[in-house]
């Protein structure tokens, strides 16, 4: 079936904060229908999700997120800044988060989370021949890092703080390019 | 290491959208360090994605989404209600969106997508079972159904419009269920 795009109307900003920049779009479908759809929009390229491997040990964080408001356990992570290449934010906050630049980054999977709402692509990128090569990051507070083996990587399924959903797509996609099994 | 919490100082109302409320949290981490943070707030309870098995298909949707501005694969989907037990959403959704119900729906993963921001559940559901059972939905316009073989599940990872992150965490959660291979 190929159905024909819906016509934009038009696109009204309707609020904006510090971070988030919320628009609303009028749409006319293509049987005649008329609807208001909102989205986030953003200024940022989209951010990147990195998955550093060290031997046979993967390199999280530990970091305070306010969402839930607790410590979430996560792959280093963070927005690409204007004009930056995904794989240059990658290595920067790989230095940033872990104090570890990375001369072998690669693609794993360029995903949009919720697209019905958001246009921001997140690049999952695979992580090796780590090196120290620390940069200060803007972090409040010191990073805990959580070195956990690759050979135990799926019980990271299980970890209570291992709750986002992008991380742990992350860890299938590194199973699959990896051929690991999780079960 | 045992990390204190931030301490939250105050929450502010920053913006409000119909669908989007934005708030600005002040923090005190347990360094002494204060800082600002935003997320957004909801008022649902979350959302199901809901991973729809009839014999040896999948059942998806094609629909529109306005972040991308373009049609989306995707499986069915959507708010849970107020006072909506998560399991009856997802059986909801699927009668509104590919007009089936079904008498055996489990959870495969409940997951939150980016903490730092949100803290909005999203359970990702198996239901087989199904059954012609369509309820009007609040779409648009009427949504394209896909059947895809379960033979070939990983070739959705393929597909341009496959590109949500959730969709794709929701069929490695499905092959890890069913322990079928994506190479």
């Amino acid at each position: 079936m190929m159905t024909l795009k819906p016509e934009i109307l038009s696109v009204t900003s309707v609020a904006r904060s510090r971070l988030f920049h919320i628009e609303q779009v009028d749409l006319r479908f293509s049987n005649g229908k008329e609807v208001q759809f909102e989205r986030l929009q953003s200024d940022s390229a989209g951010s990147v999700l990195v998955v550093p491997v060290e031997g046979d040990e993967l390199v999280l964080i530990r970091e305070y997120a306010v969402g839930t408001e607790r410590y979430e356990l996560s792959f280093p992570k963070g927005s690409i800044d204007a004009g930056e290449e995904p794989q240059v934010a990658a290595c920067r906050e790989l230095q940033e988060e872990i104090g570890m630049a990375s001369s072998n980054i690669r693609l794993l999977r360029r995903i949009i989370v919720s697209p019905a709402y958001v246009n921001r692509p997140i690049w999952i990128m695979l992580a090796t021949d780590l090196s120290v090569a620390p940069l200060p990051g803007d972090e409040p507070e010191e990073l805990e890092q959580v070195r956990w083996p690759v050979n135990r990587m799926w019980e990271l399924l299980e970890q209570e703080d291992f709750i986002d959903g992008c991380n742990q797509l992350a860890l299938y996609a590194l199973g699959h390019v990896m051929k690991v099994l999780p079960y």
